[in-house]
């Protein structure tokens, strides 16, 4: 969730909530030195790795949702575009270099503060293998994907989307048009 | 620019630069409580608010760029979507309502560690005023934008990207296509 900010990075000491002039949200400002800081939306940059027919999941080692199939996918760095994360990030949890053709998806989850986004793109030679955070990668064709197994709301929309949009008459794999934009509200666990 | 992580956020004490345990770059971690404190990009949300044939822009009453003309824009907050985010920024600096009709472009603006996404839409009745960031708003006809004068690159590229599409036979303003996608890099000032 949302980071809690007790101390000023800049001098450790407490901060308070409060809204600063001039604004009209409650943010934590330092006591002491006055530091205001801001809290804002994570970026989660991922892909559909194509290949064939086929796209790439990754079974993850890690929590939240461990054990569940995602696509390759995670927080975006400072120093780099969208489009270098969403590659990167395939890089890091399928060892698979995919070739990215335009953007797919965008999707708001407003209750934890992200924005997830992700490309449409060719997994190189279909190349692909587990990486650290993985316990198993593989390709799926659309029959295959476990969709009760799905880590994530907006990698279950995010597939859905792609494959009613690979099924139209004159789809084109290199440009995917104008990418599909939803929010994920919350909705508590089953 | 980014943010420098000198204290953790969680208990005050002061943090290391490490590459922690499964990472592969250097974080702020506590030396006190082990917290890695990350830093993410940030999204600047705005829009091309279009009334008839002309496009809002404010004149900005605060650095950085005061006095220079921009796109109503500001940093997304967590509890909202990107297109709240453009509505809220709208209302704020212009006083205006925008009904959105679609992305209009996204900028890579890594040496700053954040990514600005457009909306094209329509200012509600032509209606704005000038918000507390704003010395001044004004709508504009291509001919009238002060090209020379815009407050950032983002800004520039994306009503280059409008009016270029604009002038398109079939342009269709309630449906944009895909965003127009580039990376601002950095340029020292002239």
């Amino acid at each position: 969730m949302n980071q809690i900010i007790r101390f000023c990075m800049s001098c450790g000491e407490p901060t308070q909530n409060r809204t600063p002039d001039g604004d009209n949200r409650s943010r934590a400002v330092c006591g002491q030195c006055g530091e205001i800081h801001y809290v804002n939306p994570k970026i989660v940059a991922g892909a559909v790795a194509v290949h064939e027919d086929r796209v790439l999941l990754c079974r993850r080692a890690i929590e939240p949702r461990k054990n569940y199939w995602t696509l390759p996918a995670g927080f975006m760095e400072t120093d780099e575009t969208v489009a270098e994360a969403a590659q990167r990030e395939t890089r890091e949890e399928a060892l698979g270099e995919v070739r990215l053709n335009g953007l797919l998806s965008i999707g708001d989850v407003p209750h934890i503060g992200q924005v997830h986004m992700y490309y449409l793109g060719e997994l190189v030679d279909g190349v692909h293998g587990v990486g650290i955070e993985s316990l198993e990668t593989r390709l799926f064709t659309e029959a295959e994907v476990p969709w009760e197994e799905l880590a994530f709301r907006t990698v279950t929309e995010t597939l859905r989307h792609y494959f009613s949009l690979r099924s139209r008459p004159g789809f084109d794999a290199t440009s995917p048009g104008a990418p599909y934009q939803f929010t994920a509200q919350w909705k508590p666990a089953k």
